[in-house]
């Protein structure tokens, strides 16, 4: 049975969440398994452990369930991007549409420093409003974006070719629907 | 020097955060120097090892980046509890007193199972409010509470007593303030 297919059946479906009509990823079941969390994170270490990754940034919240993870076993920083008025020293901050409206995301503005090599990293890709918008910070304080990694993507929506479009860096996930 | 000093000399104090007269201890520089982290861990892995864990609660959004580490590490189960209304699944809930007014956490009501040893972390021990709800909700589900474990405890609050009269168990803090 590869990964995905131990991903799919540890994931579970909740209908109508967060509003009518969706059908909700919920990935709390993988986190309550151990030994599939060590497979995820194996396949991850594998995926970047040659790419000399300076810091791997995680988006608030579910985000930063694996992102620190990561980070410990590649040796490298773990950088939080919050929603707007979370972080408590001077930040900078990024808009970003969503389907009605907008959300504003931040880091602290000495968290990356120019040249380095990052990945962001969040549980799902959906458009790729928010892991873009983690991105733009990164870029705005000179980092260089490596890579976007997610749990799940979903492939009925844009974020794939959105983000690869944008910062020219094919996402990796583990497994679409 | 001690694990305390180099935690104290990497976290940040931001004045006037998130209101006038609080001085903030931003953790964010730990988790952007590596080996510091790992000595956090190590320092955790060394107190829990020998404790049976079957589960470690990490409490939104800053328990989130240590916890998982922990439970990665100890080879047990995460368990998110988060702020009303963002976990998908069916939930428990816990009210808990603010200097003025309340909150509310929540955790999926099939997350702790009978019996189970479960460790609750957050990154900081003030009155101890979030740490006893989520505490809270664990024995809802007869989880027995086996530890409390925070980055910082500010001791000129009475956190650290209250969570030892609720529920029998001293927390355990890398620095006190």
């Amino acid at each position: 049975m590869t990964l995905a297919d131990k991903l799919n059946l540890a994931i579970r479906n909740v209908a109508d969440y967060p509003q009518p009509g969706i059908l909700f990823k919920d990935i709390t079941p993988v986190f309550a398994n151990p030994g599939l969390l060590h497979e995820v994170v194996s396949a991850l270490v594998d995926e970047y452990k040659s790419q000399k990754i300076d810091a791997i940034v995680g988006v608030e919240a579910r985000g930063f369930i694996v992102a620190p993870i990561l980070a410990y076993e590649l040796n490298c920083r773990f950088i939080p991007v919050r929603k707007k008025g979370k972080l408590p020293y001077e930040t900078i901050t990024e808009d970003y549409a969503l389907e009605y409206g907008k959300a504003t995301v931040e880091m602290h503005n000495d968290a990356i420093q120019p040249g380095w090599r990052v990945l962001v990293h969040d549980d799902l890709l959906a458009t790729g409003g928010t892991a873009g918008a983690a991105a733009n910070l990164v870029k705005k304080l000179e980092g260089e974006i490596v890579g976007f990694s997610f749990l799940i993507n979903l492939s009925f929506l844009p974020g794939e070719q959105n983000l690869l479009k944008r910062f020219g860096v094919k996402p990796h996930y583990i497994i679409s629907y």
